[in-house]
C-alpha cells in the first residue's frame, strides 16, 4: 500500500483513455488524436460530439443522421417538464441544471439499460437536451416562451436563438460553435473525473452526468468563467484601471479568476482560438471594451504573477459578447462538456475497474468508548 | 508526470482524512481512532454523527442538543415537497433520492454559503432530511400517509416507524440504530471519493452529496445489498440448496454480489455484527431461513472462491427481516452514509485542493482533419 499522499492527484494517472490528450509543456490539446488548433473553426460541434463519441470525423450522411436524431431527442419528458416551474423559481442555473438533468433520466426510453448501445443513445440524448434545459430555465425566470428550434440551425444556432430570443447572425453562431468545439473535453478535469468514478460503480449515466454537473459548478473549475465576467465589470473605467484594479486584488490575496491550470505550462492552446473570437465579437459589435479589458488584464496578470490565461478567460467576453446572460456561462460550458463526459462514461464502463483509491490517516489513534456519562 | 496507471486508483492514497481508518490485513475499522469493534452496539446514530461532523463523542448535553437539532431540520421545504410526486411516480428508489437531495438546496437557509459554519449545518440538516425523504418515498408509491414522528425515538426507530407504519420494538429500533453505525464511514470509498472530488472545485454540499447519492447506486457500490437480497430470494427450498446454487453461478460466470472487498484480506468487521444481527433477528422473528440461507452460502463462496462477506451481504438479510423493502436497502445505506459524506466535504474544503488527475492516452495519433466530402 503506498503511504505517501498524492494531494489533489497531481501527476497521478487515474485512467487510460482514448478521447483527448493534452501537451502540457507544448500547450497542446488533441481529440482523438486531432490537434484542437486542426479542428477549431473547421468542424461543427456535431462533428465535434461524433468525434467523441462514435470515435471519428462523421462522413456527410453519417452527420446528417446525428443531426436528425439530436432534432429528434430535443424533448426533456413530462418530468423534467414539470419540475421545470418549481425547481426554477428558487434555484441558481446551475442547482436547477444539476436537479432536471437527474429527473431526465425517469423519462428516458433507455431507464434501466446501462449497456453500450443504450448508453450511446442517452449520451446522445443528453447532448440534444441539456441547451433545451438552460434555454428553458431562461425563459422561465423572465416570463418568455422559449422560440422554437429552426431546422436550419445546430445546437449552436438554436442556443443562440432560444437564449437571445432572436435569430443569431451567420459569424455568431460560427463562433459559438466553435467555442462548444473547445470545450467539448479535456481529459480528467475534475468533473470528467467525478463522472467516471460515479460511472466506475456501474451507476447509470444519468448519475454520472449529475455528478458532472454538480463538480462543474465549482468555482475552481467551471464556475471561473463567470467569475472572470463579473471581475470584468467590477472594473468601472478604461483600460488603463485594469493594471492598479489586478495589482490591488493580488496584493490583497484575492486570486484573479482565469488564469492558471494544473497540466498548461504555457499558454492554453482554447485561449489563443477564444482570444481571437472575442477580438473580432469586439469589432462586430462595435464595443471593443470587454475585449481590451481582457488583453490588458491578460498581460498584466502574466507580468506580475506569471500565469497565462485558460480556457475560462476569454470564454467569459465572448459569451457576454454573444448575449448570453452571466450567470448562465456556467451552463453554457456544460452543454458544451456533455459531449465529453457521456464519451468518458461510456469508456470506462467499456473496460471497467471501480475507481477505490486509499487515504492516509492523520487522526486520532487508540481512542477508547467510554459511557456517555464519563465523557 | 507519472506515466504508468492505477487503474482503479488501487493502492494510491487520494487524500488525508482524520475520520476513518481501515487495516485491511487484520480486518479493522476506525472512526476518529475508535475501532468499530468499540463502538458497534455501545453508541446511538446520532453520537456517531456528532463523532464524525464534530469531532468527539457527544456528552449528554450534546448528544440532547444534536437531537433538538435533527427533529428541529427534518422539513425538506417546498420544492422538494412540491416535486415529490412528480419524481416518485416514475422513478426508481435511488434516482428519485438523487433529484430530490439536488432540489433540497434550494430550500436550504444556508444556500450560496459554504463557509465552514454554514456546511456544519447544511451536513446536519441533511442527516435529518434524507430519512424522510426515504419514508416520503416510500409513502407516496404506497398511496399512505407518512405517520408523525415519535419524539421519544431518534433516527433508527422514527424511520423503522415511518417505513413500516408501526411503532418498531426496543431490540428492532438497537438493531437498525447498529446498523446506520456501521454503514457510517469508510475512508475513500467510491461515493465518498466522488464527493470529495466535486467538493475540491469548492462546489456545493449538495452537489456533492448528489454526486455521492448517485454513485452509492452503483451495483459495484451501494447497489449491492439490493442484489444479495434478490439472490436469497431466488433461492426457493432450504438450505442444502444453496450449494448447488452458488457453484451454478459461479460455474456460469455470474458474480454472488456482497463477497470480497478491494480493501479488506480478510473478514469486513461489520460483517462481524451484521452476521451476528442476522441470526437474532431471525430468532426474533421466528423466521431464521434468511440468516440460515446467508450463513450457508458464506460458507460456500469462502470454499469455492476464497472470498469473505462484506458489509452488504448480512445487511440484506437483517433489513429484510426489519420489513425493510428491498428496492429502499440501498437508500438506507446512504440515510447512514449520509453522515460520512458530509464529513468528508467539510473535512475537503476545510484543507483543500483541486482533485485533478492526470490520464494516459492510448488512442489515435497525429490524426489530420479533412475536409467532410473528402472523408
Amino acid at each position: 500500500m503506498a503511504d505517501k499522499p498524492a494531494k489533489g492527484l497531481a501527476d497521478v494517472v487515474a485512467a487510460s483513455t482514448a478521447l483527448s490528450d493534452i501537451d502540457g509543456g507544448a500547450g497542446r490539446l488533441f481529440y482523438r488524436g486531432y490537434d484542437i488548433h486542426d479542428l477549431s473553426g473547421r468542424i461543427s460541434f456535431e462533428e465535434c460530439v461524433h468525434l467523441l463519441q462514435r470515435g471519428s470525423l462523421p462522413t456527410r450522411p453519417q452527420l446528417a443522421s446525428l443531426m436528425a436524431d439530436l432534432a429528434a431527442n430535443r424533448d426533456i419528458g413530462p418530468t423534467a417538464d414539470g419540475l421545470l416551474p418549481q425547481v426554477v423559481r428558487a434555484g441558481t442555473p446551475m442547482e436547477s441544471l444539476r436537479t432536471l438533468v437527474s429527473a431526465l433520466s425517469v423519462d428516458d426510453p433507455d431507464a434501466g439499460d446501462s449497456g453500450p448501445a443504450a448508453n450511446e443513445r442517452k449520451a446522445l440524448r443528453l447532448v440534444a437536451q441539456l441547451p433545451v434545459l438552460v434555454a428553458r430555465y431562461q425563459a422561465e425566470r423572465s416570463g418568455a416562451s422559449v422560440p422554437e428550434p429552426d431546422t436550419s440551425l445546430g445546437i449552436a444556432g438554436n442556443f443562440l436563438l432560444q437564449i437571445t430570443g432572436r435569430r443569431p447572425g451567420a459569424r455568431e453562431t460560427e463562433i459559438f460553435d466553435e467555442c462548444l468545439v473547445l470545450h467539448a473535453d479535456h481529459t480528467m478535469n475534475a468533473s470528467t473525473f467525478a463522472a467516471r468514478v460515479c460511472a466506475a460503480t456501474l451507476s447509470d449515466m444519468h448519475s454520472a452526468i449529475t455528478a458532472a454537473i454538480g463538480t462543474l459548478r465549482g468555482p475552481l473549475h467551471g464556475g471561473a468563467n463567470e467569475e472572470v465576467m463579473k471581475t470584468l465589470q467590477a472594473i468601472k473605467g478604461g483600460v488603463d484601471e485594469v493594471e492598479p484594479f489586478v495589482r490591488d486584488a493580488l496584493g490583497s490575496g484575492r486570486k484573479i479568476m482565469g488564469f492558471g491550470h494544473r497540466v498548461y505550462k504555457t499558454e492554453d492552446p482554447r485561449a489563443t482560438h477564444l482570444r481571437r473570437m472575442s477580438e473580432e465579437l469586439g469589432e462586430l459589435t462595435g464595443n471593443r471594451r470587454p475585449f481590451d479589458l481582457s488583453r490588458r488584464m491578460e498581460q498584466v496578470v502574466l507580468e506580475v504573477k506569471g500565469l497565462y490565461p485558460n480556457v475560462d478567460f476569454f470564454a467569459a467576453s465572448v459569451y457576454h459578447q454573444l448575449g448570453i446572460p452571466t450567470d448562465l456561462f456556467t451552463s453554457v460550458f456544460a452543454i458544451s462538456r456533455i459531449s465529453g463526459w457521456t464519451s468518458h462514461v461510456m469508456e470506462q464502463q467499456l473496460d471497467n475497474r471501480l475507481i477505490r483509491p486509499d487515504s492516509e490517516y492523520i487522526g486520532e489513534r487508540d481512542q477508547k468508548w467510554v459511557p456517555i456519562d464519563d465523557r
